[in-house]
């Protein structure tokens, strides 16, 4: 506790009033929390309030955040129930991978950016966020219906592809594309997945029960941060963003026996630390870019090549479900979370991107974002054709545990 | 994410691995989980295996663990339960204040200290570690004797009294002493607790309904962190330790009927955050100093008067008990934990006690929780006269929920 100690009290306790307070905000006009807390970000950052400025303690504080928040939504899901949703989910999670991504490298190669700026742009506009998506569709009462199902399919696939087009994107910091590196890289991460996903089971399996003799309180806790924390430590050295090795963790973690009592834990811990990663990550964002023209329309054309891409790719993904199914499953994949985020406070961070794009990715993300979940409103209300009832059962079906999560 | 976020993240793997590792050494062996934590600071720190370096980011981190741990100490204390324990645990807890403090004060001043450094020692030898007393009781299924009623209410009162003392000691940080000013920041300290106590209570239980009202995850989980954060600003604006807002924040928050829900919650952020408060704690010890015979002697004083000053004062206060009960309730109370570090912490912080001060305070807590557990187990087992039976029920009886943690 140095003399400063007062202001990073202050500052921690002004990031985390304004992401509730926001928050609370958001919920009222149901708005997805994570707009909250970017703009709570905005608000107090050096720009706007100059509560808060970045520097190492928020850094390490919003890496911690970040972990939980991958670990969580590895948590989340099932490798076994990825295999269950079948072929239409999967071409829509791999069209609406591919056709934004080359929307946005192709536009950042046309207006004259470096190929690397291209590729992380590309990569921030690969992931649906699927705690959005499962929000907006847990409103609506529409979880159960087959597009629902379809969806939230694709966006899980989305998500470990948009995990995979990370690793190779995090890898390339020298500021040169070298596709054999990609090739290599891929290879690594693929390896490195498959590996912690066979081998970390068996560790845990192996490992829990005797953790469990002990009479500490929470064995199961501390062994799943342990390995949280390794596998971020060891995806880092091998080239890899940390948070992959922490999405593995909680893949690894997502079907034992204690799954459930260890995703109550991290939910506490998710809603004490997930907000500094956002709020962080608002900071960040240059308010004066806003004032130049020239940005502003860069931000335009991405946002509707991120809209057009995913209702494209995804809805050609899905044609076997009928015109409005395909209408349905393209808007909603449309909002871009997390994921685009991180892809982009990661290429800021190594001074791949300049402040220009990573503004251009934080408008795309909030525009799209705020944009769906109207549209899909609309677009479930509408009576519908028998083979995709819009409004199923009056009560709401039992939702997945990340619904209330942004 | 800085580009040395890597080493960042080594560091909180290397801590908190380190901290539960040896915790779980630590819990083979019955020793508390504090020493665990601390001896891992010391292990990983600048001294030994050189893995980590107090920086401003594990202060940032320190501190918030420091808070989550006193708000958590006063959420599972209750005010009206404080009144009832009686007067025999308020003498054992005021003359087991009184005596270690002017113990410890007399022997520094004796022996050529400043006086401020004499009065953070005596403020840390006076707080108990209920936490400690409570978990060997409990692993000795002696809680429900008299005499564990009145160690357990006398180290709650004990805490608090240490809060106060904490409260004066953290505002003589201008390295002189002055009377008028201790009893200003006396009638400020309580005065603000009375304040939070009583109108803290009234602003709960006005917002918690409302916000229950949201679809909000847990709305009363971040109402209780931002309170708890906001008090910790605000005490340390009035000049006491920042931690005690945390304490009373937990204090207004532990008698409301989502309490025990909040609680829950809680631990999970404690399990997490809290080892980082005391790695750090053990990464701030300087053990050159061991090396030096003044220091080893001077400690050795301590920490002997440290165990006398809990003996007779409290043995004192517990008269009433019988000889049997003196002795128990002596050794019951020997152990000293967090409030004593963070007394001492908070003295090095503010360059008013040395780093010499800092490792003898270190060592008499380690020794002196080290030592109570064998002589207690000891005290306990005999067979004992009629009104305090030494063994109770074959099954232990409820216990309560801090008895697990260090």
């Amino acid at each position: 506790m140095e003399a400063h100690a007062g202001s990073i009290l202050l500052a921690i306790f002004a990031m985390f009033t304004a992401a509730k307070l926001l928050g609370l905000l958001a919920e009222r006009w149901r708005v997805p929390t994570v707009i909250a807390e970017l703009v709570a970000g905005i608000l107090i950052g050096p720009e706007v309030l100059k509560l808060v400025a970045v520097q190492d303690w928020t850094t390490a504080l919003a890496e911690v955040g970040a972990i939980i928040l991958l670990f969580d939504v590895g948590l989340e899901q099932k490798l076994s129930s990825l295999v269950q949703v079948g072929k239409t989910a999967l071409l829509v999670a791999v069209l609406g991978v591919v056709v934004p991504f080359f929307l946005g490298f192709g536009l950042l190669q046309l207006t004259q950016h470096s190929q690397i700026e291209a590729i992380f742009m590309g990569a921030a506009m690969v992931a649906t966020s699927v705690g959005i998506t499962a929000r907006v569709l847990q409103d609506l009462g529409a979880l159960r219906t087959v597009v629902a199902t379809v969806i939230l399919g694709a966006a899980v696939i989305d998500d470990i592809l948009g995990m995979i087009v990370l690793a190779i994107v995090s890898s390339l910091s020298e500021g040169r594309v070298d596709w054999v590196e990609i090739g290599s890289v891929s290879a690594l991460a693929v390896g490195f997945t498959i590996f912690v996903v066979l081998a970390g089971r068996k560790v845990v399996r192996r490992f829990a029960p005797r953790m469990a003799r002990l009479t500490v309180g929470n064995p199961h806790f501390a062994l799943a941060l342990i390995i949280c924390l390794g596998l971020s430590v060891l995806s880092q050295r091998i080239g890899m963003a940390a948070i992959i090795g922490a999405f593995l963790a909680g893949l690894v973690f997502s079907e034992e026996e204690f799954g459930p009592a260890l995703k109550e834990k991290m939910h506490s811990v998710y809603e004490f630390l997930v907000p500094f990663f956002f709020v962080t990550m608002g900071m960040q964002m240059k308010l004066s870019v806003l004032g130049r023209g020239d940005i502003l329309l860069l931000a335009a054309l991405i946002t509707v090549l991120a809209i057009l891409g995913k209702l494209v790719g995804c809805g050609l993904g899905a044609y076997s479900l009928g015109w409005r199914g395909v209408i349905q499953v393209g808007v909603g994949m449309v909002p871009r979370g997390e994921v685009g985020i991180i892809v982009a406070s990661i290429g800021l961070a190594l001074h791949t991107i300049s402040d220009e794009i990573y503004a251009v990715v934080i408008i795309m993300v909030l525009v799209t974002t705020l944009l769906a979940p109207p549209f899909l409103k609309l677009l479930f209300a509408l009576p519908a054709p028998p083979p995709t009832p819009a409004r199923p059962e009056p009560s709401p079906p039992p939702v997945p545990a990340s619904a209330d999560r942004p």
